[in-house]
């Protein structure tokens, strides 16, 4: 897919916050991989593809039942496990002991980055202040950057904020830690959904497609729904429209 | 200055947390050199000596005033500022525009590490989740970790909790974010107040003597005051000591 830069969109942002899943790391290729290993040794058998797309399909609706105020605040990895407890009894994967569940849900931990992900972040890096926005919680983050090598200058989870995007506090507390003007502030992401946000409380913007992010069946987020700052086919593209 | 291990202290924490300034930083020959060069440069003659230490000293103070209420939450950028508006005046120190001021702050966020900082916090990285636990805020340490190289997995500055050290929070909100037990985290500091904060809520402790932090001079924190869970002449040493 060929994507290129919004003519006239050049402002230069100050600190450029990612959405990692899909965005910087290919979590479902990574947790195929890491169950069917699981599966192999542990002598289960599953369809774990299933178990994972309606794992992720769970994401939305657990952050929600938070956002919304129905449930106290609980961070990813809590709300990943209650799900998992759910869908492996819906699924019907049994001999699963409570070893195994913590184990699968720390597959979130141990996501591979996609390939322009750590050489892109290290070229903006030299230039701007560089950092995840997740909703992950901070631990889960610290985890992939250990296990991909991502060169985060900080780590922004869900849990510093006790907020998940999309809310606007999570958004506009970037800014507020660096001092500067949320204008100042860009968000990069797969998702037209969360950048949708991100531009509604001031934030830069910019788009970089992720078509195999769901699978090889994907039909969202294939292409920009809006004018963002900036559309890039890879971090690295991003980083020489960047000038870094 | 020899120190050893306490013997027998052989756990093994998870989290690494290092107080900042003094411990990783020499903040003070750092801002002797950039306040030097500096009046050079602008031509203004000052005692810069003499600010820098009244500058410090004015530390405690102010973060005093925030931790018993006396006035709403400020960051430490913003404590510096307003500690330093009133040292110029009462030391004399004519002639500073506002954006000189702005310079003089932004000292804080340009200091040298010490020489075995960098590549201690890199072996232990190797092996420990390592990061700050520091009164400074976070956009303060992000610009310290890029100006000096410090490879830290995470950024804990005492804006993420809203709390200044030796206040509890700050403490054990470490082991909240990772999920862990006081116990599993470590402070590594030069500074025989904060282990013992530290210790008094449940965290293990390490002590490094940095004898020349507050210059030639210096009588407080040449030895440990406590028993701590390990001593070491140097974050390398201790790396050592954690087989790092």
């Amino acid at each position: 897919m060929k994507v290129s830069s919004v003519s006239g969109a050049q402002e230069i942002p100050r600190v450029i916050v990612f959405d990692t899943f899909g965005t910087l790391v290919d979590w479902r290729s990574s947790l195929i991989r890491y169950l069917a290993e699981f599966g192999r040794k542990r002598g289960v058998n599953a369809d774990w593809i299933k178990l994972i797309d309606a794992w992720r399909a769970q994401y939305m609706p657990s952050l929600n039942s938070i956002r919304n105020r129905e449930r106290d605040w609980a961070t990813l990895d809590e709300l990943h496990r209650g799900s998992l407890e759910e869908l492996v009894t819906a699924q019907e994967i049994n001999g699963l002991s409570r070893d195994d569940l913590e184990y699968i849900v720390n597959g979130w931990h141990r996501l591979t980055p996609w390939s322009d992900t750590v050489p892109g972040l290290s070229r903006l890096r030299q230039k701007f202040i560089v950092g995840s926005l997740s909703n992950a919680n901070l631990s889960l983050l610290v985890d992939l950057a250990k296990f991909g090598g991502l060169p985060w200058d900080v780590v922004l989870g869900s849990d510093i904020f006790e907020h998940y995007k999309p809310d606007r506090e999570i958004y506009t507390g970037v800014a507020k830690f660096f001092n500067v003007a949320d204008s100042a502030v860009m968000l990069v992401a797969a998702h037209n959904n969360d950048l949708a946000a991100a531009k509604s409380f001031g934030l830069m913007t910019a788009f970089i497609p992720r078509p195999t992010e769901y699978g090889p069946e994907q039909t969202t987020d294939l292409q920009p729904e809006d004018n963002y700052n900036y559309l890039a086919s890879s971090i690295e593209d991003l980083a020489q429209q960047l000038g870094a």
